[in-house]
């Protein structure tokens, strides 16, 4: 068996995905990543290693006059590979080219989540690879994230909060675009160039054509670094988490609304800012509209020391410092909005 | 007073360094961040703000012919402030050019640690600011680096592990190059360019005069931000260290040998790789001869359910796996060698 075939059904059996009775949705756009991973799914089907049923799904982003060729070229695929199909072209409202390319997203998952509801899937597919991986860690480096922006997307997740349909990414901890380029032309099958890659209006593709290039030419693993790099930061994300937990349990006082601030002293700034995000989303449900300055706020008053002072957050509660404790209390205004 | 001034002493406050009665080395290249450096200080103290005695040290690397010039500069603006002046002029025996700025780097630590004992300081300060913070971000970003790697350098921390004099970066935290530069023309101080500045072979050149222009054309704050998100990972890179030392209490059996590794599952990721590390290094002494393949073999052992294997460590230690218990032992012949 072909070494990318190989590595595909290791990384689907590592993901523990289902190998039979279930239907999968292929978000396939045309290009080398998407194609390579319906040509994958194909001939493993064919080899009776995976017995799964499959719906082609392309989103024609209609931005260009040839994107109809890559729908031809999608569908014409499918239909040679003997797989359903289901397209959707896209009337876009959008005003500037960084809302567009959020839009987009936003309408090509909403589209994918439809087809998903329609054929009662177990997950949409798609062809991210190591390469998508490193880029979205600069894409976010270069927009200012701060650490948990960085973290890698992972291989599988629920694709929405609503329903049990899972995003899964079978290429993304392996492949590298190199890889899928060769695996296409290891079929005779000529991909269309990604109809993104053309318009270096968009960060993405300035980032492909212009950051990487020169971060490879001075290190030649930086694509593979930095995808380890952000998955690294993940489980660093996850793991401060958990001592925020520990230490919120710690730092609590009978009465929820209230923590004591001493437990908090001595730990590091990252747990303690954490900490105090735990306690205030678990009393708001949220952390709908607070944001950094509140948290420096609450900080200031539990670790200055003057007492007495408040802090108001966003929807009328408030935080004082009383005795070493910092207290959460719901104004009156805000009881009686709530009761509206 | 002078806004670069202002933002000076309050750092020097905040810092908590001391104010009168001590004396401090500065380390002086002559390029606009050391002097900008010393022409502070020297008001300060003439402004009675800083009641504190300064030597000024000059490392003259001698890597090319016009490093005399700098030497002359530094010393001449030493006299002019009315400072004692020490220099030395560097003998290199270092092969290649990787090589050259490691050892450069190291033969002027060694000089400035030897003034300061000669002198009885209280620390060494440097010329550091946030561009160099981000700049080696970036630097080790590129070298490839894990998460520790990438945490920011501290404003104060011990100069070397003997001795308990500080080494000071009053200008990392808030002033960027451009201000360094503005604070000596306002002084009608000519600098000297950063002799280190001219070699692109140097990595951290090639960082300075390709990379970061570039992020910069696509994100004119990133040098400010990559230096916060160094600070906010060695921030974090803190709290997990802390959640697996709380883990390793909880983990530990009396014998500090054994390990219930039914504590450790469910744990993230990075806290058990941090919980292994400091499992070994409290009972080795240190992580020497250590690397990655240790700890992936260890996480095998331990969670692949298969009792009976072992992990053979460098220096004859083995680690087993008996009854949901990782078991340390130092073997017979690391014993008998260890007698020797």
């Amino acid at each position: 068996m072909n070494s990318f075939l190989r590595s595909f059904i290791t990384e689907w059996r590592k993901l523990q995905l289902p190998v039979a009775g279930e239907t999968f949705v292929v978000a396939v756009s045309g290009g080398a990543d998407s194609a390579s991973l319906l040509l994958a799914l194909s001939q493993l089907k064919q080899k009776k290693k995976l017995e799964l049923e499959f719906v082609v799904a392309h989103f024609d982003h209609a931005l260009r006059k040839e994107s109809g060729k890559d729908e031809a070229f999608v569908k014409k695929l499918s239909v040679k590979l003997g797989l359903r199909y289901e397209s959707e072209k896209w009337e876009s409202r959008a005003k500037n080219k960084e809302n567009l390319e959020q839009s987009a997203r936003n309408a090509r998952y909403e589209f994918l989540g439809r087809i998903a509801e329609q054929y009662h899937v177990a997950g949409v597919l798609t062809g991210h690879t190591i390469n998508d991986q490193a880029e979205t860690f600069l894409l976010r480096l270069l927009r200012g994230s701060g650490i948990d922006g960085l973290g890698a997307m992972k291989p599988v997740r629920r694709l929405n909060d609503v329903k049990s349909v899972l995003l899964v990414r079978p290429l993304l901890n392996w492949a590298q675009r190199a890889d899928t380029e060769e695996f296409c032309r290891s079929e005779k099958i000529k991909y269309r160039e990604d109809p993104m890659n053309r318009d270096e209006a968009f960060l993405r593709v300035r980032i492909r054509k212009q950051v990487l290039p020169l971060l490879q030419d001075i290190n030649p693993q930086i694509v593979t670094h930095l995808a380890k790099l952000s998955s690294a930061l993940r489980e660093e994300g996850e793991a401060a988490e958990l001592a925020a937990q520990v230490c919120l349990v710690a730092a609590i006082e009978v009465n929820k609304d209230k923590i004591n601030v001493k437990q908090l002293t001595g730990l590091p700034a990252a747990v303690r800012k954490r900490v105090l995000r735990l306690w205030l989303s678990g009393l708001r449900g949220d952390l709908r509209r607070l944001d950094m300055k509140h948290f420096t706020a609450l900080e200031r008053l539990a670790f200055s020391g003057t007492g007495g002072k408040r802090v108001e957050l966003p929807g009328g509660e408030i935080v004082t410092f009383s005795k070493g404790r910092l207290i959460f209390k719901k104004t009156k205004v805000e009881k009686r909005r709530a009761g509206n």
